[in-house]
């Protein structure tokens, strides 16, 4: 066999077979295959495609690349959660303790922030001494003690979904969808879990813009599961404007402390409510969505969620002084105030904008080398729908960074205005199974 | 500029401007580039192609990545012929005596053969003592004194295309029409000719399989050569079945010695006559192509092509006793005839199969590091449109190698047959300007 066979292959659009495909990922893995082969592979798989029978063998041979995780010492159903990432994306942090709380058992592996995009390991990490880094046996050790642990991907995991990725997103590959789901679904079967709980953002600040190609992704990903014998569900959810109102790392921790308190905005709140009951009935923990959502809504209101989270800090080494006093959260240096020019309702935030925004105050990285200053970020007073008058502060921006003036143009520009009144899109787009 | 947003740029099917396509050459050349980038950006422009604008400087930019040749020390209008490659394409060595004698002046860089296709310097060292390896000052010397030169393509000449087209090779990204046309196009304009004449070979022994792919490969490079002010012709011929009929190295030779002495077949002094005609006209020796055409004749009638012939292997320092009796030329071990078993008319005779055969026999190279039988190859007796009665030979076959029974096999079945009388098709196709 010949990768150069292979490329032409797929280029002339015809299907690859399973053998044809271990090839690939086992030569690429080990060295035998080039970068200039694989880069020209994925940008033929761009253009071509891959059918279900080919997505789900790419992901099979990824996910076996290397260490597949044995959750079996963890009793009962294991449930994961993925998002396709966002601006403002805290949900782990509260869906997390909020399952937890009412019984489910959540052995999440998560990554970091690149681009305009956070990432959960990076906000679990503005909580002084909080590590996210423990062996199997300690995660497997804390998920049958509280039902949860929020962690990193040990480097042992997937390597070809590593290379691969590192490679495509230097050679214009990333957006394909075939590719994009089996790099997904290969880090999540690896990590052990038994049903998995799919987040496909869409909108400005998501990979997927529109909703043809995040219901494709997202159709992709639950046949994958499927095919893959894992009882796989995905959410679309709207990424047009931030979720929630806070975006940065610790000022989203503060929002997640905030939500596990009753006092979360609604959009975020609706999102862990509908993916938090779908993940307890996947874990057999609760019989109808109906059942679960009250159960959810129980754990937020007699607190057990917020103490779910406590014990996940104090497990993971977190000073949970911290999550009981967020005030002592350290604040940046500065804080700007921006206010409304017009009256009239905020008719668009533009998500992308806003996460593009906060990683120049600091929040975020535009190379994987990049240091973060976790107290950077924006906190958002109106969002679309809100009706303004001149004047009225739109948001406050956070950083420690002297010269900021073009960033703030750039917040001020992603609000755009109307007279007439606007309805914001509901978060909840659609879901998949 | 980054590498990664042109590629992104031409895979979404947007035009890529001058600066941009000199980023990527002049990066590349130089080793910024990476050849994992070059290899997505070359599977982009596969599926997305190029304008003309961007052809033209991207050949611009190839053919100045490296030493360009001035020829302006040799008087008159330099005409140069390069034909897309085939199965028994001796064309140069009958052609360049032909223009030459008729006063054209010819300094040509030929490459070597890869595959199912010959090269024109193979057959040239194929002459004992033959060099192909010339100064630029000895070529010019030769060329203002005979006329005629063929020799190696100098090792500093376009190196971009040395690089890409390597990389194209193992990466499934060859048969892309504006990376063949710049290809060609940077070679031949670096080599410093005035008047470009392209012979665009089609059918199945040929790059191009069909006359709407050669069709437009051939406009491609003719608006190239228009842009970039040389003036140049395109002549399709067939490469359905081989040219002539003899495919093999020494084995071409004689038969270009033989149509030098006015015994040439049939296609191939067609191809000769009018791809001469209209060199010369370029070159302004003759005003019209009726002209150009009897002068053509003049010279095989009088023999002063095949003294031209004779005086370039002088200069190359070959043994020009080969040239004047070429029974010297040594024979190979076996000679092996295979007959017809059929009555009827040859319908086909595929020259890829014929162009395969004869390398599987040891007349071509499947790497570029094998080295050649000179005397390996096949003699075709008949050809499309032949009547053949059961016993008559088709075709002798001559090789070095014992075990070559699969060879033949494959050989008899480049053979179809037909009851009903078959046309052969005319080996010119259609002349673009």
């Amino acid at each position: 066999m010949r990768m150069v066979d292979l490329i032409i292959k797929k280029r002339d659009g015809k299907e690859l077979s399973n053998e044809e495909i271990k090839f690939w990922i086992d030569g690429y893995v080990n060295g035998d295959i080039p970068d200039y082969q694989s880069s020209a592979m994925a940008m033929a798989i761009f253009f071509k495609g891959m059918n279900k029978r080919e997505i789900a063998t790419l992901t099979d041979y990824m996910e076996h690349s290397g260490e597949v995780i044995d959750l079996s010492a963890i009793s009962g159903i294991k449930v994961d959660k993925h998002s396709t990432g966002g601006v403002g994306d805290k949900t782990s942090l509260v869906l997390g303790p909020m399952v937890a709380a009412c019984g489910g058992k959540l052995a999440k592996m998560s990554g970091r922030g690149l681009g305009h995009t956070g990432g959960t390991l990076d906000k679990l990490e503005s909580i002084p001494h909080l590590s996210i880094s423990k062996t199997k046996m300690e995660m497997v050790e804390q998920v049958n003690k509280i039902g949860l642990a929020i962690i990193g991907q040990t480097s042992s995991l997937v390597p070809a979904d590593k290379k691969l990725y590192a490679l495509r997103d230097v050679t214009g590959t990333v957006e394909s969808i075939p590719l994009i789901a089996a790099s997904v679904m290969s880090k999540k079967l690896a990590s052990g879990t038994d049903a998995i709980l799919l987040d496909v953002t869409v909108g400005e600040g998501a990979f997927m813009k529109n909703m043809d190609s995040a219901r494709e992704l997202a159709r992709t990903m639950v046949d994958i599961g499927t095919h893959l014998k894992r009882d796989t569900v995905a959410v679309l959810s709207d990424m047009s404007e931030p979720l929630g109102r806070a975006v940065g790392n610790s000022l989203e921790v503060k929002e997640a402390i905030a939500s596990l308190h009753g006092e979360g905005p609604e959009d975020l709140m609706e999102l862990c409510y509908t993916s938090g009951s779908i993940m307890l009935v996947q874990a057999k923990v609760c019989k109808t969505l109906e059942e679960a959502r009250e159960k959810l809504h129980k754990v937020i209101e007699d607190g057990s969620a917020f103490e779910k989270f406590c014990l996940m800090v104090e497990a993971q080494g977190g000073d949970v002084e911290y999550i009981r006093h967020p005030e002592k959260f350290e604040m940046s240096k500065y804080s700007i105030e921006i206010r409304s020019d017009v009256d009239g309702y905020v008719s668009e935030l533009n998500a992308l904008e806003i996460g593009e925004s906060a990683m120049r105050l600091g929040a975020g990285r535009e190379t994987l080398d990049d240091v973060i200053d976790m107290s950077a970020g924006i906190v958002l007073s109106k969002k679309v729908g809100d009706k303004v008058k001149k004047g009225d502060l739109l948001c406050i921006v956070y950083t420690n960074k002297e010269d900021v003036d073009s960033v703030l143009v750039d917040i001020k520009n992603a609000y755009k205005f109307s007279k007439e009144e606007v309805k914001a899109l509901p978060v909840i787009r659609e879901v998949i199974r």
